[in-house]
């Protein structure tokens, strides 16, 4: 079986494949956040695309969580920050979520055999689902407003060297190179290598930075949510 | 200054900056041979998008280079290896070039301030002319059918490199890191590198895999060819 990374939204007309699971990865933080409510309860979450879709729900009564650029939207019950889906806020319950750039790259890949949501809290998980379901993946990183990310490229790198280390995957392209490479070379120091990106400024000039060593640690929450085409709504899956 | 990488021809439109120095890269085969031309002798070089238009002018008399999935197109002079433009075969002559990749990256970039053509074989020559015109910078690497190749994303490393060294330029993204980080990387070891690319067992399946080490020899062709907006021909600029 192949493991395919895409750097950006952008690029997933080139990397699409029916037959394949689609990880999307969005590490700082709509992913890592999604992650994060499921393991601690949440009963479905359905991303919306725009701000004004997630009001509309607002309104009529669903809890939502919405971010643009680092800040949670004013209306909202939850921002994009994993620390706020604690478990006696969402256990239980169907949440409305719009982020920056996550929910995108969410609706991009909807056409694939499956689409999940990784991130480094769920690497072994989603790596584990793959074997599983004995099928191709591609990792989609959602970059920010379609440019290619450190973070997200890094997460393909390390689903990539999971799933390559079994002797069941191997890579299908450069990009799953590249990414896995890049992995492999700074793994062992990876807040320090986070220290250089692009994103991290905005979660400081946000008092955010609090959450990025979160983000970065492996398989503290080994939940898969998966896309329902269906209805467009995650869900727990196995 | 800044210096950023750009992926592929499909995320050019987030990476697009009107006031940049775009550095179009296909270094397998197509900018490394046009390079080469230019260092040869030849006048000026068209470069068109499709098969049909390169056949129209060669049935108006114009030498012409034409390339599809990396053979030569039957009725075409030159084909997309750099051997094929020998001095004697281009010198002061205006030739019409297409080729799988690399000519469509050249029209995707045409609204910069300048489009020039970079290979490893004029590295320097293209940092020196970035230096002297003061402005930030796009390497457009031309990736194969949209998606990111190592060869060009290297190349986009060595040249952030170059001109990070000289202290006047700094990384404009995250995509400028990751490629500079390969550089330095692999830089001592490139032709083993390159062995894993997707695209060394398609040269070598068609018994080019000679050129390789050619397109990857550093500054030995010092040419600058430039894209003049006006009528879309490259010729030399210093």
């Amino acid at each position: 079986m192949k493991i395919d990374v895409c750097f950006s939204p952008a690029l997933y007309p080139a990397y699409h494949s029916p037959d394949s699971i689609v990880v999307v990865a969005d590490i700082f933080r709509a992913t890592t956040t999604i992650v994060t409510a499921f393991h601690n309860g949440v009963r479905s979450i359905r991303p919306v695309a725009t701000v004004e879709e997630a009001r509309a729900y607002k309104e009529k009564g669903w809890p939502v969580g919405a971010e643009r650029n680092v800040q949670r939207c004013d209306f909202a019950d939850f921002g994009n920050s994993p620390f706020d889906y604690a478990p006696e806020k969402v256990k239980g319950k169907d949440v409305v979520f719009t982020t920056t750039n996550g929910t995108k790259a969410i609706t991009v890949a909807r056409e694939a055999f499956r689409v999940v949501i990784g991130g480094f809290i769920n690497l072994q998980a989603i790596a584990d689902y793959c074997l599983a379901h004995r099928r191709d993946v591609t990792v989609l990183a959602s970059g920010w407003k379609d440019k290619v990310n450190i973070e997200d490229t890094l997460y393909g790198g390390a689903l990539t060297e999971t799933l390559v280390e079994t002797g069941r995957y191997q890579t299908a392209s450069d990009a799953a190179i590249i990414a896995r490479d890049m992995w492999n070379t700074h793994k062992r120091r990876l807040e320090s290598y986070m220290e250089q990106t692009d994103h991290l400024p905005r979660l400081k000039a946000n008092g955010l930075e609090g959450s990025a060593g979160y983000c970065l640690t492996l398989n503290i929450a080994p939940a898969v949510p998966a896309l329902q085409t269906e209805n467009g709504t995650l869900i727990l899956r196995n």
